[in-house]
């Protein structure tokens, strides 16, 4: 019998999360029962919002000491005990953080082959890719030549954001937090401009290539980020609020913006939950399947090789480190 | 001719406005020119949003020391250089705080007779009335059984929301400044329950009488009264922002709620400005003339005698102390 490595939440966080907050733990993997499947894990993905499940702030619940981190995941069927899934097949399932998985068949999805890379079914065609496709598309509404602003413009949704965007035939400016980011979401995702927050001043910026205010903004930061962009909504406005990358790290609720811009604006706000858009997978993996084969989509990964290495993947991806979908690569 | 008296702001108000901020200024009443009429002021209307006037932060522009103050006003025509009005037709108008305003007729509305005071056009079959019927109605979109809450719910606005939110068989729990404000939203205004923010634990009831969540809420306060409601929405929820009677007062902006509490209930949270919603007034005042007939819908006017007292009656109302809509009545 294989080992099963896990990765288990040894501490709760403070603020950033430290490599010395989680701990490595070994057992023999399990066989699975009727209406399961043992897995070898392939690609595990790293999100934002597993720091709001260590606080307990997240919708989907809890990660608490001396839990497996939860997270989703690619792997690969070992040994089935479910007539639906054989010896090799691809499977995505919110495995978490180990090695050999055993998995409910009924929270497994099989990966059908589409002729790309399977990693990306964790990015642009995973979660943080329905998120966006949803989040913009059904939420906001986008008409063409709408000025689209996106926050985290590089990350694993917001770049698709701004990709979709362009499709859609907006004006799109992204937000970032270096020259590199930004150099990518110009001239690879091909958005129209893009700021640098930590170098640049954002709302002059914003004013300056938001010109007659921003008719979408997608915020996947909140903060001051937030609050630069509701001072410039163009009327009728549409804000999508998804995350919250500045306030994972605390445990405290920092303030938000002041009514009175929604008003003024008489913008329409509203809060993006993945979950709620399962209706438009299919339609979404269809779109986006073909965008990347047509390459007018392009994505960006920055793995990690080992299971081991996932903790320090994830300090560096909620410092912001990152460049593009976090993914720690666990077999091949 | 009349002379005409008006009442003009003195000085920029610095928090509550007082009495010493405005001026009375007589002269000889004007001629009407061609597309003009001469009236005589019968009831004005004094609203909160005057407030924002004052500090330059309104949507609909400032009123600056030395203007004459501007408001909705019921008057009677005197003479007429148009041949569409004359001598007698009562009028609707942003005619301000005059006696004897001349008004160009494209800005001003026929009172039709529809057998109710005609006071009634200044408050639930005027602007506060559109505001309340498009705000819940357009935006929020209330659907039967849902549990609403309205803040200021004994005033112009928030009496109509919670009456309107009655007739659509909802479950509507009205908050307010005064005991005797919820004794009138409860025995009069029909609501379920009416929350005394002032001696009552405001997110503690909220809780109470709201237990499964607030499914609509519809704020014209902002401040502490919207951090408690966001605090317990309802998945998807609806939220009007209409009005900061909390703010209208301040020089500050003070921050509003988190964006996590819109994310996690799935929220919809719109800004209201009535200006966009004239295309609903005949079907608005068809629906309310005859709810008030039916006795579907009661109002109650918080009216004060004579011009010269509009100062005053301004001040109560931006202290909360005025029980339902405040009208200065200039004649009769």
């Amino acid at each position: 019998m294989p080992t099963n490595t896990k990765i288990l939440l040894k501490t709760q966080c403070v603020g950033l999360p430290k490599e010395s907050d989680f701990e490595e733990a070994k057992e023999i993997a399990q066989n699975p029962k009727e209406g399961q499947i043992r897995c070898e894990s392939l690609y595990l993905s790293l999100d934002p919002y597993l720091r709001g499940k260590i606080s307990g702030r997240h919708i989907s619940g809890a990660i608490l000491p001396g839990d497996t981190m939860t997270g989703e995941a690619i792997s690969r069927v070992q040994v089935s005990s479910d007539p639906k899934f054989k010896e090799g097949d691809l499977v995505i399932a919110h495995s978490g953080w180990q090695s050999h998985p055993v998995i409910d068949v009924a929270v497994a999805t099989k990966v059908a082959d589409r002729e790309i890379p399977v990693s990306t079914y964790l990015g642009i065609m995973g979660m943080p890719g329905l998120t966006a496709y949803a989040g913009l598309l059904r939420l906001a509404e986008p008409k063409e030549n709408d000025i689209v602003l996106v926050s985290a413009a590089s990350g694993a949704v917001g770049s698709m954001v701004g990709q979709i965007a362009k499709i859609k035939n907006c004006h799109v400016v992204g937000i970032a937090g270096s020259d590199e980011k930004c150099e990518w979401v110009k001239n690879v995702a091909a958005m129209d401009n893009c700021i640098n927050y930590k170098s640049q001043d954002l709302s002059e910026k914003i004013k300056e290539y938001c010109s007659n205010g921003i008719d979408v903004y997608f915020d996947n930061v909140g903060a001051d980020t937030l609050q630069a962009a509701m001072e410039q909504l163009a009327p009728y406005a549409r804000v999508v609020l998804c995350g919250l990358m500045a306030q994972y790290n605390s445990n405290s609720m920092p303030a938000g913006p002041n009514p009175a811009w929604i008003i003024k604006s008489r913008a329409t706000v509203k809060g993006m939950v993945v979950y709620d858009h399962e209706d438009l997978r299919e339609q979404f993996m269809n779109d986006v399947s073909q965008w990347i084969k047509d390459e007018r989509i392009h994505y960006l990964e920055d793995v990690t090789e080992g299971l081991n290495k996932a903790p320090k993947a994830f300090t560096r991806l909620m410092q912001g480190l990152n460049h593009g979908k976090t993914i720690v690569k666990i077999n091949d």
